[in-house]
C-alpha cells in the first residue's frame, strides 16, 4: 500500500530563514504507518544491491539510517560535523551560502571494496552530500548508492554528485 | 545469543575534555551483528508495554530509536536543541558544567495517554534526560520508559528522574 506521502510532510514557511518553505519531516515519523511504510520502501529498493554499511549525514539522515541497516543486514556509519566524532577522522569541506561547513567520518568506518548507502532526510543543493560521497570515494567502496526521502528537484543537486553514484529518493517537489 | 557488548564500545581518553573517558558507540553500531543484537534486545525488553511513541534525543538518541519505533509499531518523535525544529514547541532547561542548555519536543508530538519510551546513547549525570522527560511528562502519558545503551552508574543520573518513570540501561559502567 503505498500511501500519499507529501500529505504527511508539514511546510513551514520562512523557516529557518524568511523566503525557505521548510519541508518538516517529523510528521511523517511520528505517525507508526508512515514509518513503517518509509522503512518498507527503503528495504524494498536496496534489499538486492549487496549494501554492507549503511552512512547516514547527522542529524536527520540517523533516522532512518540505522533502522534501513538492520533490515538490509548491514553496519551503521555516521558523518557528523567537526568535533563529535571522538576518533581519528576524514573530513570534506562544502560552500555554503554565508562561509564554508565541513563533515567528517571515522578514518575505520569503512574496509576497501564495501558497497554502501548514504543517507539523508533533505536533497536540496547538494551540498553536504556531495562532500559526504567525497568522504566515502576514500575509502574506495565497490558502488556507493545515495537516498534521500525528499527532493528539491529544481535545485538539481544531484548534478553535483559524481556521475558513478546511484541517485534515488522518494518525495519529489 | 547475547555477545560481550563492552568490548565493542570504543574508549577515548580526553574527550571532547581533558579527564572525561568517552565511550565512543559508533563501534557498536558500525558492527552490523552487533546493531541486530541491540536492536534483538531493545525490541525484547519492551516488546509488551504497549509503547505507542517512542522520542530519541539529538542525536545519538536518533540513531536506535526509530528502529525500534518501527519494531514496536509506534511512531518516533525527536527531542532536539533549540532552533532545530520548526513548529511550535515546549522547551525545558538544564544545568551544566557551565551555563545551561535546553531541550525542546514540538507541541503535536504526543498525545494525552500515550505510552513512550524515551531513549538516548548514555546516561551520564542525566541532566538531559531529566529535562527531556520533564517535556513528556507535559503531554500527560500513561506511563514514561527510559532506556540508555550506556549507563556510567557512578553518577547516578537516575536519581535525578521523577519516581514514576521506569530506567533500564544495557551495558553498565
Amino acid at each position: 500500500m503505498i500511501m500519499n506521502l507529501k500529505q504527511y510532510v508539514r511546510n513551514i514557511p520562512d523557516f529557518p530563514v524568511k523566503g525557505i518553505q521548510f519541508k518538516d519531516v517529523t510528521t511523517l515519523f511520528k505517525e507508526a504507518k508512515i514509518l513503517q511504510e518509509l522503512s518498507d520502501m527503503l528495504y524494498d529498493k536496496y534489499r538486492n544491491c549487496g549494501i554492507t554499511k549503511v552512512a547516514g549525514i547527522e542529524s536527520r539522515g540517523f533516522i532512518m539510517g540505522p533502522l534501513l541497516a538492520v533490515r538490509l543486514g548491514a553496519g551503521f556509519i555516521p558523518i557528523r560535523k567537526p568535533g563529535k566524532l571522538p576518533a581519528a577522522v576524514y573530513e570534506e569541506s562544502y560552500s555554503k551560502e554565508y562561509g564554508t561547513d565541513a563533515v567528517q567520518i571515522h578514518k575505520d568506518a569503512i574496509s576497501e571494496g564495501e558497497t554502501v548507502l548514504l543517507h539523508d532526510d533533505l536533497l536540496a543543493t547538494g551540498g553536504t552530500m556531495a562532500a559526504s560521497i567525497r568522504l566515502l570515494a576514500k575509502f574506495n567502496p565497490r558502488q556507493i548508492y545515495v537516498n534521500c526521502l525528499i527532493e528539491l528537484e529544481e535545485l538539481n543537486g544531484r548534478a553535483t554528485f559524481a556521475p558513478d553514484v546511484k541517485v534515488d529518493t522518494i518525495i519529489k517537489y
